[in-house]
C-alpha cells in the first residue's frame, strides 16, 4: 500500500490527492477477479458467456451469472454476484416500465445507460458501497444487435466483442484478433469457448461454461443447451485454436 | 491479522484495495463456527437436519434452528440463530403474502431469490450489519423437490444436498460420495445424521440432532420425531459409515 | 485486551474477523455480572426469584428486578435493570394488543418470541446499543407452566429451570441436580432460595430475596411475601442444601 | 484512565468488555460532585433540601435546584442543574396530561419512572448524551408520602430518606442513623439541613440552603422562608449533631 | 492539554471521565474572551451596557451588542455576537407569539428561562454546537425591574447587577462593592461606564461603550445617546473611582 | 500548526479549548486570500469594485464578483466566489419575496441581515462547512445610502467605507485617511480604483477591474464602463496618490 | 502530501487552515489528468473536440465525452465521465423545463450557470462528493455564440475558447496565441484538432478525436463526421503547426 493512498481508500465517494476515488478502484479489483464473462456480436445474433464452476452437488442447470432481463435482452457478470442480480431485477423492472409507457420494448443502450447511471450514483452519494460487479449487456432491437459493457464506475461502453473478470486481458487481446463483423452466430459462441478456456484453469470439458444468446432472427434470449455448448467448444478448438504462450 | 486488512473491514459495506468486502467474509466466517444444518434431497421428499446441544434442564422439544415458513417450505440455519429468526419471520410474510395476491403457494426458489436478496442489500447499504447465517432451504412445490442455499453475501444455490456450519467441508465431501439421485427418503434421512456425527464431537445418542422433512406426496412440513431420528441414526451407521479419518 | 478484538468491539452491529459480534457479548458480559436471578417450573405453577440488595433506606417493599407483564406473565431480570423495565413495557403494551386484537391473553412463547426479536434488531441496525439485560419470563398459558429465557443476542429458549447473572454457573449444574419434574411449587421455590444463596455473599436472612409465582390453578401473577420467602429458604436450607465447594 | 477503558467511554450507547456503559458512568460522575441535595420523608409531609450558594449580587429568592412539578410534587436535583430543568418541564406537561386525561392528579411513582424511562432512553439510543443529573422526587399523593430516586442511568428506586451529590456518602450514613418512621416533618426538615452542613465547607448560616416541603395534610408544594429554615438549622444542630470526624 | 482531556472534548455532548461537558466549557471560554457587557438593576430601571470597540469607518449609530427584544425587553451580549443575532431573532418571535396568544406582554424571566432551555437543548443533542453567546437580559415587567444571565450551558440566574467577559471578574467584585438596591438609573448608568473601563484597555473617551435602559416608568427600552453616555462616563469617574490596582 | 489546534479544526461546529471555533476562522482566511474587493458611500452614491484578472481569453464583459440583488441593491465579493453566487441567489430571492409580501422593496440591511443570519446557520449546525466568502453590500434605500460587511462568522456591520480580501488592511488604512463624507460618486470611484492598485500587483491599465455603482437620484445598480473605469483610474491617480511604502 | 495537509482533504466541506478546500482541488485534479476538451467559438459557430481513445473492439460511432444537452447546446467533458453524464441527463432535464414553462429554449449561460450551482451545492453540503468533471459548453442562443466553462468548485466562466485536462496549459497558450475573433468554423475546427495533436501522444489519425459544431446559422448540435474530422486535421497541420517544443 502506497502512503499516498492511506485514508482516501477507506469513505465512500472521496477523492485522493491524485484525484483518483478508490472505492471505485476497488470495486472494480473484484471484477477483475472474478471469474471471466464474455460478450460477442455476430452478423446473426449476439453470443453470452461466462464460466461457471459449480460447487460439489450443486444443480447447475441454471446460470446464475447469466440473467435475462427482457425477451430480448440479458447480461453476463464478472465479480461480486448477488450485486449482479440486485442489478437485473432492476433492470427488468426498468424494462417492463418502458413497455407499459411506450407501448414498446426497451432499447439495449437505454437499458445500459439505465444500470450504468444507477452505477455513478453509488459513487458519488453516502451511505452505500458502489456496486462491485461488470456487465456485458447483449440484445437485439429495433437498430440491430447490441453489446454494452457497465462497470462499477458508472461507464458504459459499446463493443463488438468484450470479456470482463479474471483473464479478460488476454482474451480481449484474443478476441481483436479473431473478431470478424461477418462472424456466423455459431463461430462467435464458439470464439465465445475458446476465451474462457484462455481464462479458466480447466482447459477440458464444458461443465464450467454456461451460455445464452439472442438470435437476430427471434429476438428472443434463450439459454445455449449444454450439448451446444459442448459442440461449440470442439469447433472453438479447431477454429480458433490458443496460442501457447 | 494481515496489514492489508487493516481499517477496510471494519465499516459495512466497502472494498478493500484487493477488492474483497470484509464484514461479508466475517458474517461467512460466523457461519462456518456454528454447528452444522444439512439438507438433502431424495427421490420422495427432503430432509433437513440440525446438530443443536440442549443446554441444562432446556426444554428441546422445538427445534430452534430449523424453522418452517409455509406448510410446504422451511429451512435449516447455522450461524448466529436470531438473524435466522428475524429471516424466518420475514419468509413467513413473503409466503403469505404470495398466497394472498396470487392465490396459490409461493416456490421454494421464489422464498430463496427473496431471502438472498435481502442479504444481499445488507452488504451494499449503511446503517446495518449483513445477516450472520446461512440458510437450507428445503420445500416441494409444483416443479417438485427443491433445495437452496443462501448465504450471508446474498448468493443462493440449487443443490442435491448440502452441509453448512463447522465441519462441513468434510460433510460435503462424504455427502458427494453418497448421494444418488434415487436416494429414499428414509436413506437420506439417515445420511443426514451420519454427516451430523462426523461433524459434531457427540458421536453417540440423538438428542442432538434436529430433523424435519416435506415428503412429495403431502407437501407438508413435518417434524421428526426423536424416535424416528434415533431409527435414521441406527440406519445411517450401517448405510454410511463414517470413514476413520 | 487481544489484538484481535481491537476495533471490532466499538461499533456496534460489526462482525470481528472471527465472526463474533463483540458488542453482543459484552452487553452479555453485563448480565454475567449483574445480580441472580432464577426461574423454575413446578408441576403446579412457576416460581422467578432474584437478589435484590437494598440500599440504605430504601423502601424494598416492591421488587425491582421482577415485572409482571400481563395478569398470567412476568419476568425476572439480571444486568442493566433499566433496560429490563423498557422492554417490561413494551412487553406489557404487546400483550394488552393481543388481548384487544385476538380476545384472549397473549402465549408466554409469544411474548418471549416478541422480547427476542426486538433484542435481535438492536444487534443489528445502528443508532442504538443491544439490550443489556437477560430475562427469565415466567408465566401460566393454555399450554401449561412456561417458563422461557432471552438474552442480549436475541435468543429464547424454553428450561424447566434456569439461572442467569453472577454465580449463574453454579446454580445452573445445582438446578439440574435438584429439579424433578414433579417437584411441588413450594420446593420450586425452595429450590430457588437455594439458588439465591449459592450465588450471593450473603448466606443468612431473606432481605435480599424478592419472589413471585404464577400458579397453574390460578394463572395469576403474584409476589411471595417476606413471610413466605423465609419459610421457603428455611424449607430450601433443609432440603437442598448447598455443597460446600 | 485505565487502559481497558481506551475507546469505550467516548461514544454513546456502547458496552465495554467487561459490559460497562462509560457514560452513563461519567454522568453519575456528574452528579457526585454537584452540590448535594437532601430528600427526607416524615409523618406528616416530605422535606426536600439543596446547597445552593448564591454567587455575587445573585437574587437567590428562588431555589434553582428545588423544581415544582404540580401542586403536589416536587423534586430537588443534584449534577447539571439545567438538565434539571429540561427533566421539571417534562415532568410538568406528563403531570398535566395525566390530570387532563384521567381527571385526577398523577401519583408521585408514576412521574419518578416517567423521569426515569426518559433518562433510560438517553442511555440506550444514538444523538444525545445521557442526562447529567440526579433528581429526589418528593410528594403526597393518595397512597401517602412518597420520595423517589432517579439518576442518569435510568434506575428509580423508593427511599425514605436520601442524598446525592458530593458529601452524600457521609450524609448518607448519617441520615441512615439519624432517621426515625415517626420523625416529625420539623425533625426531618432540621435533619435535612445537618445533611447539607456535613457536605457543604460552609458550616454557619443558612444563605445556602434552599428547602422546600409538601405536607401530608395540605398535599401542597410549598417553600420553606428564609427564617423558618435558619430556625430548623438551629434545631438540627441540637438535635442532630454531626460528629466530629 | 491534560491527558485526561484528550478525546472527551471532541464531540459534541459527551462526559469526560469527571464528569465535565468540555465543549460547554469551551463555549463559555469563547464568552469570557468576549468584550465586557454589563447590566444593573436601580430602583428606576434597569440598564445594560457593552464595550464595542468600533473598526475603522464602521457607521456605530446601533450597538451590535444589545438587542432590543421586545417593547419592555432587552438583552446585552459577550462571545460569539452572530449567536447572539439569533437568540436575538428567537426571543422577539417567542416574545411575540407570547402576546397574541395571551394578549399580554411576556415576563423577563420568561424569556430568560426559553433562552436558556434552548441552550440547554443544544448541550444535550448532537448536530449543532452549544451556543458561544452569554445574554444579560433585562427588562420592566408587572413583577418590577428584572435581570438575568443566560450562559451557554443553560443556565439562568436572576441578578441585582453582573458583568460578563472579558475583565468580567474584577468588574463583578467592582458591582458588589458599589451596588446598593436604592441606586438611580443615573449612578447605575454611570456605575455601568465605570465597569467597562475597568475592564478595556481604553480609559478614556466614550465611542467605544453603547448603551441601552428600560425606565420602570415608561417600560421603554430606549438607546443612551453618545452625549448622555459621556455624562455618565463622567459620572462615573467621580463617584465610582477605579482603585489603582 | 499549534498542538492545541489538533483535532478541533477538523470537524463543523465545535469550540477549540480556548473557545474559538478553527472552521470560521479558516473560511475567514479565504476570504482573506480572495482578491480586494472594495465599497465606498458617497454623498450622491454607493460604489462596489473588485479586483479580477481574466484569465486568457476568457470573455471578461461582466463581473464574476460583483452582483446585482434588486434593481437597488448589489454586493462585491471576497473569498471562494461560488458561495458567493449562492449567497447571491438567496438575497435575490429573499428580496422578491419582500416585494410580494409587503408590496415595496426591501431594505439593504434588511439583505444584509438575512445573508449574515444565513452564515451564522452554517456555522452551528452540522452537515455544511461554513460559507467561505465576505460580502460589501450596497445600496439605497428609504434610509439612504447603505453599505454593509457580511462575513463567514455570520457577522454583519455597518461602513462608511470598507474593503476586503488580500491587501485590504493597507487599503482600509488608506480609505481611513481619504474617506470624507461628502465625497462625489465619481471621487469615490476614483478612491475605490486607487485601493484596487495598492492590493494588485497590477499596477497599470484597468481591465482587472470591475466595478457597480447605485446613484442615489435613480436608485438603479448600473455597471460601470470600462471607460468610465479608466477615467476614474486616472482620476485616482492625480487625487489619491499611493505612498510609496 | 504536506503536514498542513493531513486530514483537511479526508472530509468532503471542511476548509484547511490556509483557507483551501481540497476535496474540491483533488476533484480538479482528476480533471486535469483527464483527456483533453477543446472549445472555440467562431465567427459562424461553435466546434468543441476532445481526445477518445477507443478501447479495443469498441464501437466509437458516438463519443462518450460530448453531450448533446438541447437543440442548440452541447457540451464536451473532462475528467470522470460519468459525472459528466449524471450531469447532462440534468441539463436536459433542465432545458426541457425551461422550454415548457417559458415556451423558449434556454439561453447557454442560464445551463452553465445552473450547472455551476450544483456543482457548489456538492462543494459545501455532506453525503456526497463533489463533481469529478468539467465541462465546455458551447451553444447558439438569441445572444449569439456561447462558450462557458464550468467546474468542480461551481465556476462558470464565458470564454472565446478554451481548453481543460491533462495538456491544456499549452493548448491554451497556443489557443491564445492563434484564437482571433474573425475565425470561421472551419478554421476554429482545425484549431481544436491542433490543440488535441498537442495534448494526445498519438500525433497521427483522427480515430482519437470526436467533434461536434453548432453552427450560427442552423442553431442545430451537430456531430462531425470522422472524414471532416480527418479533413479538419489536415488544415489544422497546415494552418496551426505545433511549435517544436
Amino acid at each position: 500500500m502506497l502512503p499516498s493512498q492511506q485514508g482516501y481508500d477507506r469513505a465512500i465517494t472521496i477523492f485522493s490527492p491524485d484525484g483518483r476515488l478508490y472505492q471505485v478502484e476497488y470495486a472494480i479489483e473484484t471484477v477483475r477477479r472474478g471469474a471471466i464473462a464474455v460478450g460477442i456480436k455476430s452478423k446473426d445474433g449476439v453470443v453470452m458467456a461466462v464460466e461457471e464452476k459449480p460447487r460439489k452437488l450443486q444443480i447447475s442447470e441454471s446460470a446464475h451469472k447469466i440473467f435475462q432481463i427482457d425477451e430480448h435482452i440479458g447480461f453476463a457478470a464478472a465479480g461480486y454476484i448477488p450485486d449482479a442480480r440486485s442489478q437485473a431485477d432492476n433492470a427488468r423492472f426498468f424494462s417492463q416500465s418502458n413497455r407499459i409507457i411506450y407501448d414498446e420494448s426497451v432499447d439495449v443502450e437505454t437499458v445500459a445507460k439505465h444500470l450504468a447511471d444507477q452505477c455513478q450514483q453509488y459513487t458519488q452519494f453516502g451511505g452505500a458501497r458502489p456496486f462491485g460487479v461488470a456487465l456485458i449487456i447483449g440484445g437485439v432491437d429495433s437498430s440491430g444487435n447490441s453489446l454494452y459493457l457497465t462497470d462499477p464506475s458508472g461507464t458504459y461502453i459499446a463493443y463488438d466483442a468484450v470479456s470482463i473478470g479474471a483473464g479478460s486481458e488476454q482474451a480481449n487481446d484474443f478476441l481483436e484478433k479473431n473478431f470478424k463483423h461477418d462472424l456466423s452466430l455459431d463461430d462467435a459462441s464458439a470464439l465465445a469457448t475458446a476465451c474462457i478456456y484462455m481464462a479458466s484453469d480447466q482447459k477440458e470439458g464444458t461443465d464450467h461454461i454456461k451460455m445464452s444468446v439472442i438470435k437476430t432472427s427471434t429476438k428472443q434470449f434463450e439459454k445455449v443447451t449444454p450439448e451446444q455448448i459442448a459442440n461449440y467448444a470442439k469447433l472453438g478448438k479447431q477454429k480458433f485454436p490458443i496460442p501457447s504462450s
